[in-house]
């Protein structure tokens, strides 16, 4: 009962992220009268109404827990889903994934054309910059200027770029668990890291304190790819919105691949109880995060 | 003789640019022992070694025009060298402007593939925010912060991309002269008053102050892109290192086409002219700046 209560609440929360970032990117991206117009359609096409929004809800929620504004909160969220959003556009291209399914509709470059696509992918990561570096998502300069560095950093050659780059050089490559870990830590991790990170930047947390953040959420994102790998390897792709079972047919190594079925679950619930662990000093203001946690690993999309 | 003097001076403070961005990126990407390495040495191909670096010349000389340490600007000119090298990298894909060569070599995703050429854009996009929000950089969070939002705003889709998708847009498109200025500004003036005015923010110009270097860069950015048109149509392959008249092939209207070359070259020389006179207040401190008004429309490259 507890379990169901608390999971319908998670789900109201996600749900609410979710209106809340729509909201903030529409206001954000007006359509233009001129012939830029084609590339604010593509941008909101690739940001609003898709995605499960788990990075603003991880970076919205972790700034709830320090009494950060709600306002402040959902902007710094749509800060790190833009960045996601474009990496995803990025990925999707015929010269990367592929890709011509995204959250159940036609990826960017299909909907759109190519060069739209990469445009509409750079457009969305310097609106990220914009809206970080903007006083109004918070009138402290500190705050503004660490949450541009601790997203840039996570998304550039040292994170998320650098693991996809691993990860094309992957194919038929002999990876070894450690290597995979590697990858995925760069590639999904570091922004997954990030959200939590930019939530107790918002929150003022001092450095020292946010130990026990990061470790929870370097958990939640190796659980998180886990599980993405069970799916992938499992899973619906009605469900998924997206192609699956690509990285079998292409040879790549995944944490399904290097460990087995049964053994990968056993190892993503481990991880998930353990991020669960890293909030113990918190009551029930990360009962949320607590919920993410196991939603991540049992989640069937 | 005057002009023979300043001419040589101007040279050496470009070469000196040069090689203080070029010293400043190699610190900045060293080459990581994992499979990270070909994204790093394709953004070090794209940002290292070529190119005039009008926009760190720029930012640079305004900001020593302020007293601001040399150090500080050069950081800052490499971010927004690293904005205008990802442009580049992506508008010469095949899917944009399909181009082999630049700056006198094989582009990005010819030394490399598309791929790569993509995500190493991406990761040079990414690196100028995480100098910009770095400390090093400034250790005033507020300067941090505002060198973040200018050129964020510059950089997206109501400045340098928003002005790519009109031009992208323009191939036989009915374009009158108010359009095509309008895109200019956008595709190339964006990012050059961006860079005076990085440079005014290091040297806490107050707002107020900005004005006539607005219209300055401005001015230099309507001048650059007449004479870069001019020189497109009149202009040399193996001293501009890339490849010209591709506008005019597919129909595009540029200020040559729109008023003939004999006017173009005139109203080019009346902006930088106007730009000059914009410096009046200043003293010999803004005679660089003077002579890159004059460099703008007389280069041959």
């Amino acid at each position: 009962m507890g379990l169901v209560l608390a999971d319908s609440l998670l789900k109201q929360e996600l749900e609410r992220v979710q209106a809340d970032v729509d909201g903030a990117f529409d206001g954000l991206l007006p359509t233009p009268e001129d012939s830029r117009a084609r590339l604010v359609e593509a941008m909101r096409y690739a940001v609003i109404g898709g995605g499960k929004r788990v990075r603003p809800f991880l970076l919205i929620t972790t700034a709830g827990m320090y009494g950060v504004s709600r306002t402040a909160a959902v902007r710094a969220g749509c800060a790190i889903e833009a960045i996601h959003a474009y990496s995803l556009v990025h990925d999707d291209l015929p010269c990367m994934d592929n890709d011509d399914v995204r959250h159940g509709k036609p990826t960017v470059h299909k909907a759109y054309d190519v060069a739209t696509a990469v445009l509409a992918g750079d457009a969305l990561h310097a609106l990220a910059f914009e809206i970080l570096g903007d006083p109004v998502t918070s009138n402290d300069p500190f705050t503004r200027a660490e949450l541009v560095h601790a997203l840039a950093a996570a998304s550039g050659h040292n994170g998320m770029a650098g693991g996809q780059m691993m990860d094309m050089l992957a194919e038929g490559a002999d990876f070894d668990l450690r290597t995979v870990t590697r990858l995925q830590q760069l590639k999904t991790g570091a922004l997954l890291s990030a959200a939590v990170e930019m939530g107790a930047i918002l929150g003022k947390v001092p450095e020292e304190g946010r130990g026990y953040l990061r470790a929870y959420a370097r958990d939640i994102g190796l659980a998180f790819q886990i599980a993405d790998d069970l799916l992938d390897h499992e899973g619906d792709e009605a469900k998924a919105g997206k192609t699956l079972r690509k990285d079998e047919g292409q040879g790549k190594a995944t944490f399904v691949s290097l460990m087995g079925a049964e053994q990968a679950r056993h190892q993503a619930k481990a991880l998930s109880e353990q991020a669960v662990g890293h909030l113990a000093s918190h009551g029930q203001e990360a009962d949320l995060l607590r919920e993410l946690a196991r939603f991540v690993v049992e989640r069937d999309r």
